[in-house]
């Protein structure tokens, strides 16, 4: 295995500050800095998936160089472990490790293991230091980023977890190569989130580079490093979601009502594609009140369809449920605060700000608009 | 109902200060506290004893004094609801309430309540605020300060857990007139412990007062105020027991071991029992290796003794299981730091300290003249 010079993106939260190393195989690097966090024991926790392709050759090295790593948890593949039944029993298998506190658990998967690895780190003898090895694009550039980690609830997604910072996050975008395209698209829509955010700029570098960033070219590196850059910003702004960093929610109050609906059928609808259909609605349905531009939601959803994402209620497989089925399903929304609608709208391509206060009626008349177009 | 002015222990942790309330029917001044913190609404928990015996009148409470109370969320009594499977169907029950971030969970109860509704506060919805309103002699000098919160695993107790501090503790000790007998004495045991950790004054006092201690009078209050004002000072110094928080553990690594033995069952041991055994073995532990006065480990026991709390292994009903188990099971305790066991010893009654890389052979051997004692 060849070993490069990551692009390191700092993520700098005071006593919780930590890095994010972004490239090629740089698995070697990696091992460096997680012997420097002065370790004594690994707790490694991956998924069927991962650890048939990866876990053998990551364990291999780090015990290669000196680091003791258990026997790996491995979970079920998929958001279904996102359950309080597999929390608990991550937690009971990291314990069975004989970790003890100082020690470290690593997350080595997509998004649903550094969820639920983070949130057991955070949770077993009352929190772990814990690194994240994000597999899929989706978790390189998200999920893995900002130290939100937990499981859903029958109540909604997320419900159930802890804000707690990763030491150190390692994300090797050579790993992307075996990820289906599917997931690959997937988590594209949380690349081009952080063009709609602030940087019009970056999104229509992305309209340009699309195609050299699923393909695995140096454009995915910097996609992703600016990704977290991006990211890291936001959540230096505001670590517990108390104000700007639901930002980064554009696309996700639509988004997770429909995974709701779909009750986290991924055969159905993954994150990512939820999040496609939500970012092409908090675009029109910013254009429907006057906010921006209807050439600018045209513009949206014509570059997520390009790149194969679904745009629309009705590309649900299934069916997306009522409009007041979605609405319901609004409202259980963490980002719901004493009983009105907050929404991340936009006045343009880069210009998305937060919507308090928003009118349930107009969100009604939109969702049935859109059931109607 | 009368109300009283509460005695006021604040607890001085920056951002996360809080105060605690002590006295006889302070209920009332304890609700103008709640409503200081702003709430719109709030999530009760408690079980189904302290529910028959006080929710209605502490929710009829707070609902004419104005705060939105939704229909309690009651678990089963006892030691066996700090499970995975009663934390799940807390979390869910007080989403089904929909208290959203900002709002308040109240734990009313005792250690378990106080433990698991803690727990339940800091991780649904990613950390929501929470007052503890303990129930019994136990949870208010002990487990209702400090922010520990957390649940058993089969691995050990309170293995999997959060620090969350209350916004507030209310400990209402006319509330104690309902207690049983045998938790009115386990909860003693906390109430020496702060004796003979640093305050061999308060010991003393504690021999003298004990009667009115149990019978409720204003000893009550003081001696509640005083293990809350010692545990507070700990806590302050120490948030996450990184150093002297260790030395509220005195009693504990053995107590610990004992309740894994007795798998948790309270008909055999309930959690004051165990420390009450692993106090008295620590100054016996002591004495063994020297550190202190063979006089002051009797003085001790005989004290135990005197309020009717076991004090040896041959007092666990049923057996307190071979050498060999109690080893074990001390092991797999959180205090246990790179393979060596720490214990918390005494040079003297007040005269407590954090003993590192104890020799184990010398733990068995003291474990085995205990069982031949």
């Amino acid at each position: 295995m060849t070993t490069s010079k990551p692009l390191i993106v700092p993520v700098p939260l005071g006593a919780r500050a930590y890095d994010i190393l972004v490239g090629r195989n740089i698995l070697g690097e990696g091992v460096e800095q997680i012997k420097k966090l002065g370790v004594r024991k690994v707790a490694l926790v991956t998924d069927e998936n991962v650890h048939s392709l990866h876990a053998e050759r990551i364990i291999k090295t780090l015990a290669d160089n000196g680091v003791d790593v258990a026997a790996p948890v491995v979970v079920p593949a998929g958001e279904s472990s996102k359950s309080y039944a597999v929390l608990a029993k991550t937690c009971d298998d990291i314990l069975a490790t004989r970790v003890e506190r100082g020690d470290l658990v690593i997350a080595l998967g997509g998004g649903v293991v550094g969820d639920l690895a983070g949130f057991a780190a955070a949770i077993v003898r009352r929190g772990m230091r814990f690194v994240q090895m994000p597999t899929s694009l989706l978790a390189q550039v998200d999920s893995s980023v900002g130290g939100k980690t937990g499981i859903n609830s029958s109540h909604g997604k997320n419900l159930v977890g802890a804000f707690h910072q990763p030491s150190l996050v390692i994300a090797d975008t050579a790993i992307l190569d075996t990820l289906p395209e599917r997931e690959l698209r997937a988590g594209y829509a949380e690349v081009i989130k952080y063009g709609l955010i602030n940087s019009e700029r970056f999104f229509f570098w992305c309209e340009e580079n699309w195609q050299q960033i699923f393909a695995g070219g140096p454009e995915r590196d910097e996609a992703v490093a600016h990704s977290c850059r991006a990211k890291a910003e936001v959540v230096v702004r505001d670590e517990f979601e108390n104000g700007d960093r639901a930002l980064l929610n554009l696309g996700h109050t639509f988004g997770h009502a429909l995974e709701r609906i779909v009750k986290y059928d991924n055969a159905r609808l993954v994150h990512g594609e939820a999040v496609a259909i939500g970012l092409a609605q908090a675009f029109r349905f910013s254009a429907r009140l006057g906010l921006c531009a209807g050439q600018d939601a045209g513009r949206v959803e014509a570059h997520l369809k390009s790149v194969g994402l679904p745009t629309r209620l009705q590309d649900v497989p299934g069916g997306a449920g009522s409009v007041d089925a979605i609405l319901d399903a609004m409202t259980q929304d963490k980002k719901v605060k004493a009983g009105t609608l907050t929404f991340i709208l936009a006045k343009g391509i880069g210009k998305s700000f937060i919507a308090h206060d928003l009118n349930k009626a107009d969100v009604a008349a939109f969702l049935m608009d859109e059931w109607n177009s």
